[in-house]
């Protein structure tokens, strides 16, 4: 079944002789097929077949593309279990995750269809010609959103199906009407074709323009530099390390017209234990936080890797309580041998940092690849010295930081660089009294959460899943929720444009019902029903 | 009146010893006032205020902000004479001018004023929760806009008012809520102080704190660029020249925690012109685009720098009453001595290229630092072979490139870097017949124009000023408009929040009646209210 040949549009291709392998984390045996990196060649070709795509899919009705995304779902469903085993065998994650994860991808395909049918995310803007205006007429500008060019993807490995051929990226890249060519991930090779072969039966079923899709195998970093670096690239989609998406955001900077990258690079998720929660369920906070942090063998960007308090019999409760609950966690395969062995080195070089305590460390249990969890705690002056405290350690890791007063936790908020998340575990009233504290933090993150696990990211029009740099690339841009679509497109007025000329969204005659700011009055009707 | 001083915030410092002058271009005389570049202690101190203040205005309600932009509209209004003669002298343009852009300053300002209290600009989505939803409950997650923290403004040579100290920049990121520091204009250095102490003398009446306004002078780049380089700057604003926008850029990419900087750097705005509109009204066309060639000497981002047509005798007519209108346009004196030199050998050095053929040159008159108009002319074989055709020559210059066909158009027009604007110069069954050629033209641009100019850029919600690069350094943003706003401000996504500690825009009651995205669903009503 599995080919391991570069989609190249609606074309295999196999051209070069660098090839590569997949693994399965959990016993360290090669799974089957042999997978071919693609040429200079073959990439050149998909980035031609990707520009002479555009040129239908910038122009193509919601309707369309809608129809297109939900093919994709339903030829992802059609895999069956073919898809689950092969995913599950590559990533090591349990069964019940892929299935759960499957399903989010659907959906994330459906909502994006649904986002576009309704119309508003175009943000449409009509402002009416005024003739007699003196000193001079008014013209009619109308204004909406348009795609931004074939749009570049790079898997991700802590989710093979929702961050990566056909996640969160390519179906809102697809939904704003770019090409999409997709840079498949090392960690799961055969799950990145098996997707694309849906995607791509779904093209055709939906008589998409041949290069609307291409999937790229590389054996390093060259296709994927490559495909950033390519002219006809106009926005490049990444979720994983720092050190990789501050590398493709450098190299688009450079390139003689830059053009944007959205990195979502994970971090360590500040969890703020105000006293008075402690004090009351300090214990049912440990559980929670047992299980947010060992989730996925906490393999997700907003595991909570920093938990903050101030130093009180409360806190020491709940410091017993959560090494207790970790203690008794299982440890689990992680993504891949890589990922283990750092997880297991950055654990030892977090615990090796002077004056640094081991609350919990799960021991380890023989088999491959597990990961362990591991909570820390250190004081809040050596935090506030030591930069190396501050960095995250990918995996089933946290470390609780005990502050002296309420002065020194501010400190230590105000030290912190750019996050995706901050969490207030708090009562109502210390929550208010805590509310300027609570303001800085706002100054360093995406999203806020009360109460709750800051893992577990809603898929909906309010979500933002960004944050300050180096959380992402761009504060101004989430990867999760409909808003994603908006990374992939830009902003064009028409000044006096003939009505026939206008894109469907912004004609007299509203026949798709979009909400539009029509003369500064909000409103889905036609402009000649509005006084 | 003048006194030469920095802002810092509301005090004035001169405590350095590098000065510089204003010089009036017209007669080449230096001007009263000795302006004190702003030292690396005076800038610290600076940042250190505007980081502070923005402790204040993140928190602001959306009445003082508009207040604060109404009072400073006020307070320059009151500058009277003094301000319109200073600009006069320091910018070589007319009263008229001066008068029009101090009106469209002051409205810029009332717009913003009006924006914020409206709302609908914040973006706000709410998704209520579902506490009953299986496999797991929905959390309630609000979403809206916040100020992304200190702003820092280059004042543009070529709007001593509406693009520089109080210009669409500075009013667009005080409404987001961030304080702003602006690098004066050495090209008017006294404006930029009236203008300054209007804004300082509004924020004081109406109560904003220390910090939110400063201005700095620089004797060179060092001050700029040091302001782009402070880690308390969030984002930058600057219009001007593409070397300067791109230098400013990379400096700001280079950064521990790289920032956005909008630089709008002009572009030739190419017009094409279609057979039968040419044939039809070739000379009108002509008369129209002498104006608007020659237009404030020819010194707007808009200016249109490059005519496309099909050779023919329609064409050959328009090239002869272009050719003959522009004789008749009378020089005018430039922006600076600098602007002056440079179009002057940006003309010569473009009519000394191959085969360009001068269509028409305005003589020289004897006064100072004047631009007389130029049209030149080229075929396209030419211009698609030699890249200094492409180059804007900022001023009264405009370039018509001939091709042989419709193909030759439609490649010259692939041929072009990214444009603020496109102007299409059509008949309507013709336009529509171009279609295909018109949406290539899209891909290069931030707006396209039928049967208008580009110069004069409506200040309204559905207006685009913005481009693909090089034209910007940010496609989807836009310096002109309303969604100016949008440059300066990052979403925030607020999880399981306690009402009272929600922004008023998001709280179950809608009191300030902002359109919202409430469970899929476009409202102005309170939560309570739907159903």
């Amino acid at each position: 079944m599995i080919q391991g040949k570069n989609f190249i549009g609606n074309q295999r291709s196999a051209t070069g002789n660098q090839t590569i392998q997949a693994h399965n984390p959990a016993t360290n045996e090669t799974l089957e097929g042999t997978f071919y990196a693609a040429t200079q060649d073959e990439l050149a070709q998909t980035m031609q077949l990707a520009q002479e795509a555009f040129q239908q899919t910038k122009k193509m009705s919601a309707a369309r593309k809608a129809d297109f995304l939900r093919a994709i779902a339903e030829e992802i469903e059609a895999l069956g279990d073919t898809l689950v085993n092969r995913a599950c065998a590559e990533s090591g994650l349990p069964q019940g995750r892929i299935v759960g994860e499957r399903g989010r991808t659907m959906n994330q395909l459906r909502l994006f269809a649904q986002l576009i049918e309704e119309g508003s995310w175009l943000d449409a803007r009509i402002d009416t010609a005024l003739p007699e205006r003196q000193p001079v007429p008014k013209p009619d500008i109308r204004k909406m959103l348009v795609p931004i060019g074939p749009v570049v993807v790079f898997g991700a490995s802590n989710f093979p199906l929702a961050f990566s051929v056909a996640g969160g990226d390519t179906a809102s890249a697809l939904a704003a009407g770019n090409p999409v060519v997709v840079k498949a991930h090392s960690a799961h090779l055969g799950t990145s074709e098996l997707i694309a072969s849906a995607i791509i039966k779904a093209a055709e079923h939906t008589q998409m323009p041949n290069g609307i899709f291409s999937l790229l195998f590389d054996q390093g970093f060259e296709v994927g530099q490559a495909l950033v670096q390519h002219p006809v690239t106009q926005a490049v989609g990444f979720t994983g390390s720092g050190k990789g998406g501050q590398a493709l955001y450098q190299l688009a900077q450079q390139r003689p017209q830059p053009i944007p990258v959205f990195a979502e690079m994970g971090s360590i998720n500040p969890v703020v234990l105000l006293p008075e929660a402690l004090k009351n369920r300090g214990k049912e906070i440990a559980t929670q936080y047992a299980g947010s942090i060992t989730l996925g063998a906490g393999q997700f960007c907003t595991n909570p890797g920093l938990l903050l308090g101030i130093a009180s019999d409360a806190l020491t409760n709940f410091e017993y309580a959560l090494g207790n609950a970790i203690q008794q966690t299982q440890p689990a395969t992680m993504l891949t041998e890589g990922i283990a062995d750092a997880f297991h080195n950055n654990t030892k070089k977090a615990l090796q940092q002077s004056n640094v305590q081991t609350v919990a460390q799960v021991p380890q249990n023989g088999q491959n690849n597990q990961g362990q969890a591991v909570v820390a705690k250190v004081s809040a002056g050596e935090f506030l010295a030591n930069p190396t405290l501050h960095q995250e350690v990918f995996g089933p890791y946290s470390l609780l930081v005990v502050c002296q007063n309420r002065g020194e936790l501010s400190q230590v908020i105000q030290s912190l660089e750019g996050q995706l998340t901050a969490t207030v575990m708090g009562e109502n009233e210390e929550v208010a009294d805590y509310q300027d504290m609570i303001l800085h933090l706002q100054d360093k993150v995406g999203r806020l959460i009360f109460n709750g696990v800051p893992t577990g990211v809603e898929v909906c029009s309010a979500m933002h899943h960004g944050g300050p740099f180096p959380a992402t690339t761009d504060s101004r841009f989430t990867s999760v929720g409909t808003d994603a679509i908006k990374r992939f497109a830009r902003p064009v007025a028409y000044q006096d444009c003939p009505q026939e000329l206008l894109p469907e969204a912004l004609k007299d005659d509203n026949s798709l019902n979009v909400w539009r700011l029509v003369n500064g009055q909000w409103s889905n009707q036609d402009i000649g029903a509005l006084a």
